[in-house]
This record gives C-alpha cells, structure tokens and sequence, in this order.
C-alpha cells in the first residue's frame, strides 16, 4: 500500500521508482527505516539511486500499518501505530499528496521554458557538429565500431578490475598510455587511498535434510568465518517484518532472506543492511536472495555495510532459485542445516588511481565540462558493462573529437574515478563529509563549507564513493569552475534521450540540446530533481549539475555484480551512440556563449 | 545457404527448423555429414529432434560449395566438388524443390478433412467433459495449483535425479507410493539395467596469457583427463568448416568451438560430435560452447559421444560468454594455453526402473493410450522441466481423471521412463535396433521385424533411449494395441494446442479433438511429418500415433541441462493446463467408439 503512495507521489520525478525508500543508516536525525513504513518527501529527499549507497537528509515517517520499524540508528524496536485505509479514504489520499507534494512541471519542462530566442538559436546552431560526430561514430571508414572494439580488447586482456589488484593497475597503465597515443591534453593518473577488500575461498552447502550445494558470493566487506565454517540451522524470512516476527528463533541461526525483487532501489537495503538487522537479534550469518528480476541461478556480489555496534556476521549472497527453494522448504517445516565458508581478506592503505584526460578549453580552459565513467569492477565477471561501457565512451567521446577537431571553449576532462561505490569497506557506507550538512545542496555556500572540511576529516572517512571523493579533494578549488558533469554507470545499452539534474534554466538549455538527437531517436529529456548518477553525485550534491544517459537498460540488473557481466552484453552500435551523445553534449556545453547556470 | 534451402524445403513440417541437418552417425547408407553440406529429404528423413539423439536412414548430400566434409561413418577426409550459384539461380532451386518435395496439406490440415459427421458430433460431443477437467483444474477447490506444488516438493526434496544415483531410486520409490495412494490401477515399475556415467570433480582454467576460470560442464560419457590433467595451447575455429581449414595446426591441442547458435536441432551437433572430429585431426581435448541462445555465463551439460575408432578425448561444454572470449583472444593472435582436469567414472549393469500407473478401460482395458514423461534428470539443475513437469502432467492427468471418476473404455497408462537419451554411455547415440531397418516406419510389417529381434541383439545396444526400450521390449507383444502414445518433454510452459504424428486420417480425429480446447486459446494443430517427441520416437517409428502439447517454450533451451532448471521456471496455472490437455486428450482418444487408424 505504501509503495503503491509514494510510487504515485514519486512517480514524476526521475528514478523515483527506484529510490523510494532505500537504506538508511548513520543519519544524523531521527528516522524510521526499515520496510516499507516511510514515506518520501520529494523536495527534501535525496537518494544515491540504484547504487543503494543511500544518502537522505529529511523523510517523513508515515507508519501506516500495524507493523514493527526499527530504528536503524539507535537500533530501538519499536512498535508504531495501527492505522487501516478503505479503498477510497486511499483514493482522496493519493490525490490529495499529488496535489500538495508534486510541483507543477519545472522549467526544464518544454512547456515552462522561457530561453531568449538568440540561445535557442545558438544551440539550434550547433546541428552540423551533431550530424558530424554521428556521421563520424556510423562510417566503416570513420570511428564505427571502435569503441566496442577498444572495449573488447580491453576486457579480454584485463578482465575483472577489483580495486586494489594489480590488475586493476595494470589496466591503468593501459588506459594512459592509450590516451596518450590518443593525444588528449594533461593525460595523468591521481592517487586514491583506501581499505581494500579481497574475496577469497568461501562456499555455501545445504547439508540438511538434504545436500544441494548453493551458488553464493560474498558480499563486499564481509567478515569471513571462523577457519573450520560455521554449521547451523536456518531461519528463512521473506522481509524485515517476517524477521522480526520470528526474531526470537533466529540467535545462533543463519538468517536466509527470501525478499521479492521490487525495484533495485527499493530491494537493496536487504542486502546492504541484512547483515546488521539480522545480526541484532544473533543470527550467526546472513545468506540473501541476489537483487535481480532475473536469474539463471546466478548469484550477484554487492556491497553491504555493518551498522555501528552489531557484531559483524558473515554475509553473502545466494541465487533467487535457491533462495526460494530454501523458503519452500522451511515453510513446509523441515529443519534446514546449512554449511558455511567464507574466507575474505582486508588490506589497510591500498593505492590505486584515477584517470585524467582533456581537449583543453580554446578560450576558457579552467571551466570544466567533466564525462565520466569508473574503470574499476567487481572480482566476478569482466566488468564489461559495469562500468567499462562507461569509461570507454567517457575516453572515446574526447578522441572522436580530437580526431574531428572539435575544440570546445571551455575543457571537456574525462576521469575513471576509482573505487565506485561497491568497494567500500566494513567502515562504508558512511555518508561522504559533505552529506553530514543537512540541506547542504540547497545552500549556496555549500562550497565553502566543502572547503573548510579538514583533511583530517576527509582521511577519517575515505572510503565511500573515494575515487569521486579523492578527485572532489584535489579539486576542490576549482570546483566553482565546474560547468556540468557527466556520468555513465547505468549501462550503455540504445540510448534514447538525456537525464539531467540542475537549475531550471539549464535544464532548458540542456533540453535544447536533446532536440538535436532526433535523427537517432534520443529526443527524450528527464530533468530531475533526483541527482542522476552515483559516482557524481557528491558533484550534484554541491550544486553541479548533472547529466547521464537514457539508455534502454531494463536488463541492466540480470547481469549487474555477476559473471555475466562480459562482452556478451555490449552492442557496438549502441556504443558508438552513446560514444557520440557523450562527445556532443560534452562539447556544445563546454562551447556554449553561456555557462549552464547553478539556479 | 544451404540452410536457407532447407529450411524453405522444410519449413512446412513441424520442428522442421530444429531439425534439419544433425547429428549423422552409424549410418549404413553412404552420407556426407558435417557442416551443412547435406539436403534433407522429406519423405525418408526422420530425425529425434531436438535431443540431438540423431536417427536418419536416408539423406541426399549435395553439396553446393567448395569445401570439405567428413563422411564420419568411414572417417574419410574427402573433397566435394565446387558449385557456385547465382541469386535467380537458388530462387528457382527453391521453388522447384518446394514444388518437388512439399506435399499438398495432409488429411491432418482442417480443409483437407473428410470426417464422417457422426465422429466429428461424438468428438464434439466430449464438451462436458472438457468443460468438467477445465473447471477443476482452474478451481482453488478442485485441483488448481496442485501439480505445481506436488512438483515442487518433489523437486525439492530430491533434486536431481541422475539415472544411477540412489537419488533416483528414492525418487522413484516416493512416486509409485505417492501413485498408489492416488488409486491408480496397476501401479508398478520395470526393471532397466544400462551402464552409467557420473560426473566427479572438474575444471578448466585459461593459463595464458591471463588466469581465468572458465565454467565447465564435461558432456554425458566423456572420459576423463590424466588425473595430473591436460595443459595445452588452444585453437578456436567457429564451424566444423573452420576446423578442417585449421586441421593441420590441430594436433596435440585442446580445440574449442565457438560455433554460433542457430537453433537447438542444428547446432547440438557440434556438442554430440565435437570431440570425435576433433580427434580425428589430433586433438587432445574439445571444449564446446553451449547449445543456448541466451546465457548468465551458463554452462550447459547434455550427451555427447564418440565415433568408431576414434581416440576418445575429454570434452565439456563452456559458456557463450568465454567461448567468444577465447575466439576473440585467439583471432587477435593471442597463444591461448587452457588447463584441463576432469574426472568422470563409468558403471556397467547399473539398475533403475521405469514408473507405471494406469486407469484401466472399462469395456476395452487391453487397448492402450499412453502418457508419458521421464523422471530422470541431468545432475545439475533440479530436473523440475527437464522433465519434472512432464512426468507430473502425466500422472496428474490421471488423477484428475480418477478424482472426476471419468474411465474411458480404453486403458490411459502413465509411464516415467527412465535413463533419457541425455544418459548415453560412450557407446551410447547408436541408433537402437529398429533403427537399422532402413524405412522401417513405411513398412507394414516392422512390427513383426521388431518382434524378431533376438534378446540379445536387443541387449547388445541398450543405452539409447533406454527406458523407452526396456519399455518397449517388454510390451512388445502388446504394441498393436497402443492407440497412441503421448509426451510432454519439451517444457511445461503455456500450452497452445497439439503436435500430432500419425496418418492423415487419425490426425484429423485429433484436429477435432484440438477444437474443444478453444476456451483457453489451445486449439492450434500441427501434424507432422516428423516424429514429435523423443522419448516416444521408438513408438511413433513402429507407425504408432504420436502426440505433444504445444507451449509456449521459446525459453526452453535458455535452463536446458543447466543449473538454472529449477522451480523458478515452472508456472502454476501452466501446469494446470497441462495437466488438463493431457487428461482431456488421453481420455477422448482412449474413449472414442473408433480407434486411431495408422494409415
């Protein structure tokens, strides 16, 4: 019922589906959390989207059920009110919360657009470098194919690019040298510092009452096991409320969550936070369905955090089948024993990298267009899709530019942040320094207060989002200089059109710009009050606006964190549009007569 | 092209698709087999479809381009003569042999039936009863939802059942116990004895030039490697074509084959026959790439087996996703290096039993119509479609009928066969006896030709289809008395109507038949040429009328033989229907005042 509201109190607002009530944890006021028991609010909400590494600020807690919430922070178990709704008492409701929370269409919106007819003009203008680029991106004999092809040959040789391996290093060493011979500006590695994470041997074996080995992957950050596994009976629960309804038969049990898949944004907390819940009330483990719509048995990886004060219990995930015949089985009432092994491994201080490339602006080289991508992955698959499309049509979008010569005014700078939000450590998840200010995105002096955190500050917390956060760090003195900044992280699969976070008027202005894609049928512009990506989000958290990709990703979770994250996944032709879309956008903002205005 | 022709020649027959151009082997009649160097001819061409179990007594090689085939039954290397054709030349080839070997409609087709009117009122007639199955299998107090459920916890509570596992025999022993309860007559089960093959540890890693694990299924009857396991250099070729050109760089190497997909029926040949090519040419192992249109990384396992005379070498099936890996590494000149290690056992005189239940007739009990599944499965996965939910549509079908106290005058026997043609030893894919009667099917006296078959003839070549047999061999006396024999092995999913082998005359008394399935959208009927099941291929070659349902199972191959056939495939209300088709068609067939005629 709750999802049913705030879906339709959320709906108009980009990826609302997604991000309504996902995880929340280390918030400095009070909240109720878990379930389905809060109701967001739009203009004060703000979620990490997909990448369920959740950052809100404000909710309103609307228990509407005789349900138990758990409040995360201080880990109380309370029991909040019983309110029950008729079918039209609902009705009136959802009118009445469209009517007082949904705004009218914002500025970005066709209708609301108010641009000087000189600007609209001017970006109208800029048709024959959009029919340049993609002619350029579609021609045999021009760049077709090519980045499928770089792509590929990467992967291959590479592979998986878990943070901290050599690897993953050498995969760096790779890409500068290749930008390089690509001949892009300032090409340049800068360091990041971090708390690895390694998987090591671990396996899961149902041994009663009958064997069946179970597919599963440890989850990022998991303790391991003791040396000699554990062996314990099974307590499977089918969301928050089943488990603590059942909370006093699960001390000294593995917990096994077999929640439905929703919507990644909304089904994720049970793997980020399954762990903590289940180990407040003395589960010895979690095993949890993998966060998919679809499987082949295929368990997925993802991180996951500890809540401050539980004992940190072994967690992984299994695969949805095995999952729900572990269900049908304790549901039937048999006593389930399951084996289990996990063996991980911390390294304090690891090194790794970002990657700078640029087109140096012609006449304004310090303001910055920024496009990127993460060039790291998770240890299972080839990190084909996840994010080496990203990365490779952030790199390649500047050399089909180079190579047309195309110079923007202003830089275009291209950067693989390292250490994406899936490799955090047992200390992650913890909000960046700059989620601790409440509001901080809607103060105009949030830059300077970035600017007066202390380094000391920043070290103590390094490790969300640390390759954003490293860059943010060293950059944040010209952060006033940022113009727009790109991201691609939710596959490159057909794109058709733009998501975009910022002023109304830049949204008017990118909005222009979406009109150019019609002859490739990416006409589509989203202009969100939700930030629009995850690795740029402490970017659009300072008031940076930002821009991604609508691309037609509905099977983007099927393969996310798993082995089938490979080439398999990768189109060229689609990859040589969203080359294109990033290599145009890129360039008409970074060339505009204006600069896309912050409010 | 090639396959272009034949599929316009056999695009009028059912599955013709999938069966075109397979697996040749041990024929007795001179062929030219490999690639798609061969034209089927309709009228002497019978195949086992989609089971890669390959049967045909009679094809015309003609070959249309300058390349090599192999005619595997006497090893030789040969060279076919060139023809190259124009455009307008192949369209006139077309249309002349779609005019030369399509016949008009059969009798089968609606418009060419010329029933009696007084069958076609006594068919339609069968509408309460349709309507009383239908409604009980729809009912939530009747039988709605209980197959799934009986399936489900049957599946869950033993797994996989490879023939040879005491899995298995426990497996068996719960059906016929759970078939007597249900009041079935004449519950019991049949001895078959086989020689068996069990998968032990096994693995492949690429070695060089990175270290990559590589998910591996060794193939039903493959030896295995040295126990120190096999490390070689790789040679990727894409078609059996591509092998030939490379043949000289073969030996000594592991081969793996990155052969596209086209359909199941075409290109299980390269898994059924991989290694004995390879073989021939010197190579030391052969890794196949899965025979699926859509892969998580899936491996898939399914029988393979070896030529005459060839060194038996080690093989598995990898998945999609490396073998283009491999193949792309390879192309770009990469030295591949692949460890292999895989251990497998063989057991000679293994036991298990074929499962039967009955309805008996009650004016003509010794007349037969026969419904069946197989209750076997591979040992990945949980066999809950291959072929859990054939064998339980089967037996439900009788228990609905007996629990609406529907007999029909004629006998409906259910029988689970055991060992599948997916369980073939080494020696196994040799076509069983009736086989090696060349036209057997258009004879009137194979019966008797089967008949005279010596015991020990008959025990000499027990591993193909070897329930169907043992079943066959003992109720060969009864076999003029099989009315039709029916079987679900080809998913569960959706049903639309009928797959019907059999004379003109007796598939349009199953046109009839399909009609009264109209309220739930089933009424499509095909009847074929081709065998329709194959399981049940031993029958329909003895001309006994042979019947599937048609359903929805454009999946089927994506969990086929894979970790991914569990429960999470099969649907509730799916299997009703299922259910009910069979009850409804078994019981009308079984009850008709006419039998159906085989010619």
């Amino acid at each position: 019922m709750i999802s049913f509201i705030c879906s339709a109190v959320c709906s108009r607002t980009q990826y609302a589906r997604e991000r309504v009530v996902p995880a929340v944890e280390n918030i400095k006021i009070p909240c109720i959390v878990v379930s389905d028991l809060m109701l967001c609010r739009r203009s004060n909400t703000t979620t990490a989207g997909r990448s369920g590494a959740s950052t809100f600020r404000r909710v309103i807690p609307i228990p509407l059920r005789t349900e138990v919430g758990l409040a995360v922070n201080g880990g109380r178990h309370m029991t909040v009110p019983s309110f029950r709704f008729s079918r039209p008492v609902i009705v009136v409701v959802v009118l009445l919360l469209q009517i007082l929370l949904i705004p009218p269409p914002t500025e970005g919106s066709p209708d609301k657009c108010r641009l000087v007819r000189s600007l609209r003009d001017e970006i109208a203008g800029y048709r024959p470098v959009v029919d340049r680029v993609l002619s350029y991106v579609q021609d045999q004999r021009g760049y077709k194919g090519r980045t499928w092809t770089a792509l590929s040959k990467f992967t291959d040789t590479f592979g998986s690019r878990l943070a901290g391996t050599q690897n993953l290093e050498n995969s760096i060493d790779f890409m500068l040298n290749k930008l390089r011979t690509s001949d892009l500006d300032n090409v340049h590695a800068e360091r990041v510092v971090f708390t690895g994470w390694q998987r090591r041997k671990e396996y899961a074996t149902l041994v009663s009452p009958r064997v069946k080995n179970l597919a599963i992957l440890g989850l990022g950050g998991s303790v391991s096991t003791a040396p000699e596994g554990i062996r314990a009976e099974v307590v499977v629960v089918n969301s928050f409320d089943d488990l603590f309804n059942k909370s006093s038969q699960v001390s000294g049990k593995i917990v096994v969550y077999n929640q439905p898949y929703v919507s990644y944004g909304k089904t994720v907390v049970y793997r980020s936070m399954g762990a903590s819940v289940a180990s407040k009330y003395g589960a010895v483990a979690t095993l949890i369905r993998s966060i998919t719509p679809f499987s082949l048995n295929t368990p997925h990886a993802g991180e996951q955090s500890y809540s401050n004060g539980v004992k940190k219990i072994p967690t992984a995930c299994i695969t949805v089948e095995d999952a729900e015949l572990l269900n049908r089985m304790y549901n039937r009432g048999s006593k389930l024993e399951i084996f289990l092994k996990m063996d991980s491994k911390f390294f304090a201080n690891a090194t790794s990298r970002n990657t700078i490339a640029e087109i140096k602006g012609s006449t304004d080289p310090d303001k910055v267009v920024l496009v990127s991508g993460h060039l790291d992955s998770w240890d299972v698959g080839q990190g084909a899709m996840d994010d080496g499309g990203g990365a490779f049509i952030s790199w390649n979008s500047l050399v089909v530019l180079k190579n047309l010569g195309l110079r923007p005014k202003r830089t275009i700078s291209t950067r693989s942040s390292l250490v994406s939000p899936q490799f955090l450590t047992p200390q992650s998840q913890v909000p960046i320094p700059i989620f601790h200010f409440p509001n901080v995105s809607n103060e105009p002096s949030s830059l300077t207060r970035l600017s007066s955190l202390t380094d000391s500050t920043i070290d103590a917390e390094e490790e969300g989002y640390i390759g954003a956060f490293a860059y943010l760090k060293g950059h944040k003195s010209e952060l006033e200089k940022f113009n727009l900044v790109i991201e691609s992280d939710e596959g490159t699969f057909q794109p058709y059109g733009i998501a975009f976070h910022g002023s109304e008027t830049s949204a008017c202005i990118v909005a222009e710009v979406a009109k150019l894609f019609d002859s490739i049928n990416a006409t589509t512009m989203q202009s969100s009050k939700d930030n629009v990506g995850s690795d740029i989000e402490v970017f659009e958290n300072l008031n940076i606006p930002g821009l991604s990709l609508l691309n037609r990703n509905e099977k983007y979770f099927w393969y996310h964190h798993t082995e089938a994250d490979t080439m398999a996944v990768e189109d060229p032709d689609s990859l040589d549009l969203n080359t294109a879309m990033f290599a145009i956008i890129s360039y008409i903002i970074a060339d505009l007569s204006v600069e896309l205005p912050r409010s």
